[in-house]
């Protein structure tokens, strides 16, 4: 490519022009949020005049933000990220089985009609990411810290993927109770229990708590009983390195962020959105 | 700039990440609108994290999709073009004094205490960008084809700039008697009316309708009697050489479209947003 094709390149790359078609990411913060590098060389690899946006849902506007974005004739789906995962439920026209199961989705389409479905990808592209990096989850006794929609979607996959055992902790004891109720009915071979957030017994360590997004945060549990031989796993997107991650590296685990589960979730999700995926 | 420079820039430009603010464009339709192209470069080069949007708003649906919009919480202003150009005033906590006499706003921006003005710059824009082209309208007589959004931020501005003589037509008479004796009162040097679409005793001819756009739309007026020292402006952006433009420039005629219009109030709308402007 000589220089003056690459000017061009450069020239036409950033343009975005009326016919572009727009998909959202909604949350509150929003700042923090990797989707839109992540979907936006995709659809530029797929030759599509799309963009992703980042959207900040202010939650004493939600519904007048959402169904106004869900009113944009050239919007054609959205992801959807804290604190909205399960809020967001009622405004949509269909939610497939995965979100049904866990009660939140985290990506919602319109459909030709125009009516709009939800699913949920959080928890199969964490374990997708993970089996990526030759990580498998069958047999594994795991201590999952939040019980929200990113822990609920995390529980309903970690079961669905063979774990041994479950147990969750939420600050509030009636969110984990109720979410290994449900996890325990779908996937009666997976001992699920709701618990205090104590690592012994367990050789895999989830948190799914906003705990270490802001600074000072610190970590989401104690951490007494962790060992290099355990596996640790973050959600959390930014910061990289949250407190639990480098305490975790400083023992010898092995420790993944939240981007083991968004580049897992990417896959799945530009499939839903009918953008095609890898082969 | 080495080839892996602009590799590198090229693949930083192409990313929206979490922490983008929004600008729209609103219209109905969309796809023909020009404005994200002149203002992203725009916001690249002031070092801004910021994208222009094209926006579909679907009619029946105006005012959940626009009040959606204005509470997002990344989206700082919008443009509005047609068909909602009047009808957006009503969402708004404050009209500046030429959209007042305009009777139409086309930029509509959020103030630091949450509230909303909004202010036109379309008539402003084709004076601006005329004058740039050294041409001026003192002393001008011209024909004015349409009365709507559009048509009346020309006609307000064209008087303001010294126009002599002003004929207004729609095919609405009850519009273009309204915009005549609105025009009429805010600039009594200039003889304004309303009248049939005849250019025999004008040296000037501004398209403000959208007929052109379309293909096979033809011409908005008879042109009997157009010849080559008229001047001749189409405020279409697309297609850029609208029937209008052909006819006028075969004839020998200096003839603009929209574009000119376009990067004219691309200024002024750029310091109305805060986002600075050419020195």
């Amino acid at each position: 490519m000589t220089v003056n094709a690459m000017t061009d390149t450069l020239n036409r790359q950033v343009l975005i022009d009326g016919a572009t078609r727009l998909y959202a990411i909604i949350g509150d913060p929003i700042a923090q949020v990797k989707s839109p590098g992540v979907f936006n060389p995709r659809f530029a690899a797929a030759g599509l005049n799309t963009v992703k946006i980042p959207v900040h849902v202010r939650p004493e506007r939600f519904e007048e933000t959402v169904r106004g974005l869900m009113a944009i004739g050239n919007l054609d789906g959205m992801m959807v990220t804290v604190p909205y995962k399960a809020r967001v439920i009622p405004l949509l026209d269909r939610v497939l089985p995965m979100a049904a199961k866990v009660g939140a989705v985290n990506a919602i389409r319109r459909e030709p009609d125009g009516s709009w479905t939800g699913d949920m990808f959080d928890g199969r592209g964490l374990v997708r990411g993970l089996h990526e990096r030759d990580i498998r989850l069958d047999g594994r006794r795991i201590m999952l810290i939040g019980a929200g929609g990113g822990g609920s979607a995390v529980a309903i996959a970690v079961a669905d993927a063979g774990a041994a055992a479950l147990t969750i902790f939420d600050v509030d004891p009636a969110k984990a109770e109720a979410l290994a109720a449900r996890a325990a009915k779908a996937y009666p071979a997976c001992a699920v229990r709701a618990g205090a957030p104590a690592i012994d017994g367990h050789d895999m360590l989830i948190n799914a708590t906003p705990i270490g997004m802001a600074p000072g945060d610190g970590f989401p549990a104690p951490l007494d009983g962790l060992t290099a031989d355990m596996l640790v796993v973050d959600i959390i997107m930014k910061p990289e390195v949250t407190p639990l991650l480098a305490h975790a590296r400083s023992l010898g685990c092995v420790a993944f962020g939240g981007r083991v589960m968004l580049e897992g979730q990417a896959e799945e999700v530009a499939r839903f959105f009918g953008i095609g995926g890898k082969p």
